[in-house]
Order: structure tokens, then sequence, then C-alpha cells
């Protein structure tokens, strides 16, 4: 398996102070994943991803909890294995670009169990980005067809070099054919991947991007019921990483589509909710991604089969990226000591802290 | 009203920053609680709590996310007024002090609900006892007997100090009817307290404490369902302050007393599971505490009632508290900048701003 953990490691760092939470920040993560490589990153945290959805059934499982509002939504989304408990804030608020905002930032929290006390506390935009562009390659490496190559890339926003570059450290997709309905988006994802191994194509249309695609991600970001992808533009025998719609109300494909593939999930009460198949009934048959890990249930099948693997993001992936950072981090330096939690010398001495600190200030 | 605030305030630290969130730590909560002094502050944050509940038709509300584990609980409590957007994290761990750890530890996030960037990130453990304490001393103006002067604290551990001041900042509460099971405890508060201007008395059993108190507040730690009150405790006319029991299976009340009682909620949908009502029916009659603060509904309407405050602590209370945190810090300094949030300074260009650490690396 691609980068194991040890699931025994609870609290690497030990830090003898219990009032401290170390802080993982943006300048950290950068730190951190360049001094991995964000290949070899992707691919050890896809294993750390791969190993959690394997163990789907230990998880304490729930959709997320959403606040929406007329520009976006805040969401929590909080999972635990019993022994770990670990949550991440992130927002999606598809305004934001145009205001040079990030659509999407997040932060996380990991937390020991028995104590309840938080023990890590991180950046977690880029580590979203890198998250995702790692399930995404998890799931692919069971559906998409063997020996893919060549990668339809629509949607050219902050996600794709990501997607690119996991697909490539992953599964060996090698030829990227680009599309965005603004170039300029597409000249920035060239520009990036100058030098990464990737025959790039930058095409007109989504027409013209699927063309020889074996898979075909889509990864674009309005918040609307969007047709990105129409049902005769896909082929047989490809897969489609549909990553762009992830909230109710934003989706890209059309339906026909849906009705033609085998789609996979991570979560169904959540990718019902949030997913491609929000425009299905209820009862539209999915499988779970968690179920072709683990050999219950058939992946591919068919050479000319459709799989859609209807990514929205589920909190385990979080929680697998948590650890990863976790585990990482040991020995690195690359995090800071927040203050976080209130040690007074007697547990129940609180108000006795206070004291105390007052005590100090008139001395001092 | 107390302490109210300008809710048109919505960014009071502006830092321009886009990457930064300021963050409080526990040194500089102490701080900050000291400089504004206990009492000024638990009065000004019960202004905010009151405001809020003045409000509550406008808040976007859910029970708390909670992760049950053998030894605790572990929650995340979100809530939204449509401009902000709040959260705490909790955890309620009463196995925590015999191993020299707090019970309850928090930390809280405040959030534009527009952009939803995060905009202060606070320690709560302290917080959130004065929350605790103020929210109660809102509920007891309301529903504690005319006034009432001496209450008996029952449960001495780290919430009890806090219980008192607020009483005594709110309600002129003076004369204070100790008892824990452990006697340290109460020896504890006595010290604290010494100088606050409270009579103290210092009780063998629950039955001496409550003798002559109007107000009895119940506040212990253990994880069951306690009777540290029984029936016949109860005299007519009494404001029960039920703070204690606040997850299932933990309950301080003999039902017999719920039975009697006029019995005063936050949300019902969460005290059904884990305030002292989780041991009657679902259609156990309760009235909701923003209805009174309201006038909509009647708190204490004859002398010999007993009016009974269901404590299980509501995210609007948090959000109150973040509120109140945000407006006391502007100019105070008592924060620190934390890198939290990616900003590249192009929103879709996350890869390069990678990519511009790694050129900047090389180059120093």
């Amino acid at each position: 398996m691609l980068g194991e953990s040890d699931l025994s490691k609870n609290a690497v760092i030990d830090f003898n102070k219990l009032n401290i939470v170390p802080f993982v920040s943006v300048d950290n993560m950068m730190k951190l994943v360049l001094k991995v490589g964000v290949e070899t990153f992707l691919t050890e945290l896809a294993g750390y991803i791969e190993e959690d959805f394997r163990r789907w059934e230990s998880f304490d499982k729930t959709p997320r909890v959403a606040s929406h509002s007329r520009e976006g939504v805040i969401e929590l989304m909080p999972t635990s294995d019993g022994t770990l408990y670990g949550f991440k804030y992130v927002n999606g608020h598809p305004k934001n670009t145009h205001e040079g905002l990030q659509t999407v930032t997040a932060f996380g929290v990991l937390a020991d169990v028995d104590s309840g006390y938080p023990t890590l506390l991180t950046e977690m935009t880029i580590l979203t980005a890198l998250r995702t562009a790692a399930t995404s390659a998890v799931a692919a490496k069971y559906l998409a067809p063997q020996n893919a190559k060549t990668m339809a890339l629509i949607g050219n926003g902050a996600q794709s070099e990501f997607q690119a570059l996991a697909f490539k450290a992953i599964l060996g997709v090698d030829e990227l054919r680009l599309y965005d309905i603004d170039p300029s988006a597409t000249d920035k994802v060239i520009r990036n991947l100058e030098g990464s191994g990737f025959k790039i194509t930058k095409c007109k249309s989504v027409e013209e991007a699927v063309v020889g695609a074996q898979i075909v991600t889509t990864v674009t970001a309005d918040k609307l019921n969007a047709t990105i992808l129409t049902d005769n533009l896909v082929g047989s025998g490809i897969h489609i990483n549909a990553i762009g719609g992830d909230c109710p109300g934003k989706t890209e494909l059309h339906r026909d589509i849906l009705l033609r593939s085998d789609v996979f999930v991570e979560y169904p009460p959540q990718t019902r909710i949030e997913g491609e198949i929000q425009q299905m009934p209820e009862d539209f048959p999915v499988k779970e991604l968690w179920q072709v890990i683990t050999g219950e249930i058939e992946g591919r099948n068919d050479d000319r089969q459709i799989t859609l693997f209807d990514s929205v993001g589920f909190a385990t992936e979080d929680f697998s990226a948590l650890r990863y950072v976790r585990d990482k981090l040991t020995g690195s330096g690359l995090y800071e000591e927040l203050d976080m939690l209130a040690d007074p010398d007697e547990p129940r001495d609180l108000y006795g802290m206070l004291l105390r600190a007052e005590q100090k200030q008139k001395n001092s």
C-alpha cells in the first residue's frame, strides 16, 4: 500500500506542556510540502486516505454541518476513529475569486478522543487541495481504464494543478488536455506545470478537451446547475472525475451522463445532498468507494463501462490528511506552539489561575 | 440593557492582511479579563448574551454535533446570525480532573458569512466558564425571586467561582452556602473568593447548603445520573440553576423536582437530549428562555413557584461571547497574528504560491 502509516502512533509530538497546541501556518505547510516534494506528498497522503477508506466501518460518520448563505457556505466536517478525532472548518464562496479571495479556505484540528484535548491545529486550504486531488487519484486507481495516460482537465482554477500532479504521481497520467472558459486560467496551469513532465494541449472547447482522454476531470467553480459536460461528449469506457459539483445547487454534469454511468461516491447521505446525484431521485443507485477499495464490490468491470466518481469531499479524507501532517511534522520544526488550552496547576482551580495571573501582573 | 453592543460592527479588527487571523491565547484572555475586571466582564458579556437571546429568531440554530466516547464527548457548536458565523470546539471529560487535566477545554472561531473567512480564533476554556455563568445570571434575573441574596452552590469545581461572581455582579447575591463532596474543593472557592465581598458558609451536606437559599446552583462534574438534589430539599419559591446535567447520561436532579417546577431551557431540541429533562418524556412541557426575555411568556409569576433553569449551554451564548471578545480586543493589543489562510496574489493560483515559495527558498 502507498505510504502506509503506523496507526498506533497517537501522540507523536509530546510537548509535556498541557496548554500547547502545535500550529502549522500556511508558510510552514508550504515548507513541509516542498520539503517532502509535491508528488511524494500526494502519493503518501493517498496512502493514508486509502488506508482510512479501508477501515471505513470504524469511523463515526456524519454529513458535514453546513451553514448556507446567499453567497456561499461554511461547513464543519468532524469524524473520529475512536482514538483520534478530527474536524475541518471550510467555506465555499464562488464569488470570492472576483474579490481577490479564495473560493475555499480551510483549517483543521486533530484531537485525542481519550482526553478531548486538541493536539494539532493546521491551515487546510493548501492541504484540502492536496487531499482532494489525492482522493481523486485513489478513486481513479480503482475505476479508470488500465494504463490511462491522458486526462482532460475542465476548469483550470486553484485545484487543477493538484489534480494533474496526483494523477501523474499515482496513475502515471502524462498528457493533459486543458480547457477553461477563461483562457488565462489555462495559461496559468501551463506555466505552473512547465517542467513537470506533462505533454499539455490547450483546448478551445470542452469538445476538443475530451478527445482521446481516458479520464475527464471536471473542476469548475460557479455555484449553479451548470452543464459542463453533456451526454454526447462522453464516450464509452472513460472515467469521469467530477469534483466541482459539491454543494446543493452546484452541479456540472448533464443528468443523462449519470444514467449511463456507474456512479461511485464517498458517503451516500452527504453526496445525495451535495453531489452530481442531487439531480437524481433519492433511490438512484450508487456504489461506495470504500467497498471497491476493500474488494467487497467491483470497480471497473468492463472496457465500455463509464465510471463516475461523484466527489464532494468527506471528513475521513481530512482526517487522513491531518494524520499524515501530524506524522510528517515530527522533528521538522515546521510548527509554532500555541498557548490555546487553559492549564491551571489544579484542574478545578480555573479561577485561581486568573487570580495568580493578576498577582503576577502586580508583582512585575 | 446591560453592556449592549453595536451589531453593525462587523469587522472591528481590519488587518488588510487576508492571510491573518487574530488569535487570543489563554494568557491574553486572562489579561483581557483582568484589564476589564471579572465582574464588569461578566456584566457586559451578560448584556451581549441577553441581546442575542432577544433576537433568537434571527439565528441559524442546530443542536451541537457530538462525538461520544466511553470517557467523554467532543462537540462542535455552530451558529450564525446571517452576518457573523461562530462555532466552538469543546470537550467534556469528567475523568480528566483525576489526571491533572481540565474536564472542559474549548476554543472558538468567529467568521464573516459574506466571505467565509475566519476573523477571530480564541481560547474558550476560560471564556466558556464566564459565558456559562453570565447566562445563568441572565436566566436568574428573569426567574429568581426578587431580591434573592443567598445562593447555595453545590459542586465547587472549576465553574463555581464564576457562577458566584456573575450572580453577585448581575443580581446582587452576596451570601454563598457552599458544599462539595470534597471539602478541599470548597476550601479552594473560599480562598479564591476572599475579599470579593461575599458572606460564605462552608456546609457539610446538601441539606445544610440549601437552608435559606433563594437560589440553588448545582454544578457537579461526575458523568452519571446522580441525584445531587432530592425533592424533599427543594422548598417552594426557589430558583434552581442546574448547570451540571449537560450531556446524555449526566443529570443532577431527582425527576420529582422537575415535575414540581416550571422548567426553562435554552434550545429544546438540544436540552431534551442533554439536560435534566432527558429523564422525562419527549413531550414534557418546557418554556424557552428567549421568550421570557422578549416578554412573550411569563418567567416567575408566583412566590411559591419553583423555577428551574435547565442549562446545557447553547451555541448562541458562545457566539455572544465571541462577539464580545472581538469588540473588546480592538486597540488592546491582546492578540497574536496567525498566518492561517492561504492568500495567493491571484486567487486561482494556489499552486503558483507554492512554486514561488520554492523559488524564494532557492534564492535565499
